[in-house]
């Protein structure tokens, strides 16, 4: 099944968890397309000075692939800069936080699986 | 947990499944880390010419998401030109080829979930 760049669902959400500016996230899968192991397998673009505040994950983990722009992280409690190619994974229990703090939109994966 | 872009497992397959030429994996989880839900998530890499020959996913799913390059794919016996943006679902039961027929490296996200 193809899904064509401009057919996919694309939300966005503002000061998501707590962050500041826009969250803009394209979903490639719906709910029903990965088999309940997941909720979230989308392009995330954070606008320069925008992010996701810190937060914990319950019952699943993400993990970030960097694949455009500099990112702020906060990995359970502690701070580091990621660019492209870099990974962040946060497992069940874990917190993280990102913030674009570049001048250009910061692109990355986000996939977020069940922990059963 | 952070994994620096250097720090990534990276494999290289020839002919892989039958398609021609080189496939360069770049694995952003481990088994252990993806909670028994899938069984790859990793960076594809195709040079121009090469292929992934066509196959049928048994047990499990597999979602493309192109970020560079023009492929050609078989989609279940269809075929179509994918380029940025664009996605390719391949559920349980389906099959699935990928060609690079570009004149640059051919870049996407392959993500395999388990269908249980």
């Amino acid at each position: 099944m193809i899904k064509r760049k401009n057919e996919l669902k694309v939300v966005t959400q503002k000061e998501f968890l707590g962050g500041k500016g826009t969250l803009q996230l394209t979903h490639f899968l719906e709910r029903e397309d990965a088999y309940d192991s997941g909720r979230l397998f989308a392009l995330s673009v954070l606008t320069p000075g925008s992010s996701i505040g810190y937060h914990t994950h319950t019952g699943d983990g993400e993990t970030y692939f960097i694949l455009k722009g500099r990112a702020l992280v906060n990995d359970d409690g502690e701070e580091a800069v990621l660019e492209a190619g870099d990974v962040l994974i946060t497992k069940n229990g874990s917190s993280h936080s990102i913030e674009n703090i570049g001048d250009t939109d910061l692109e990355y994966i986000a996939l977020i699986l069940f922990d059963k």
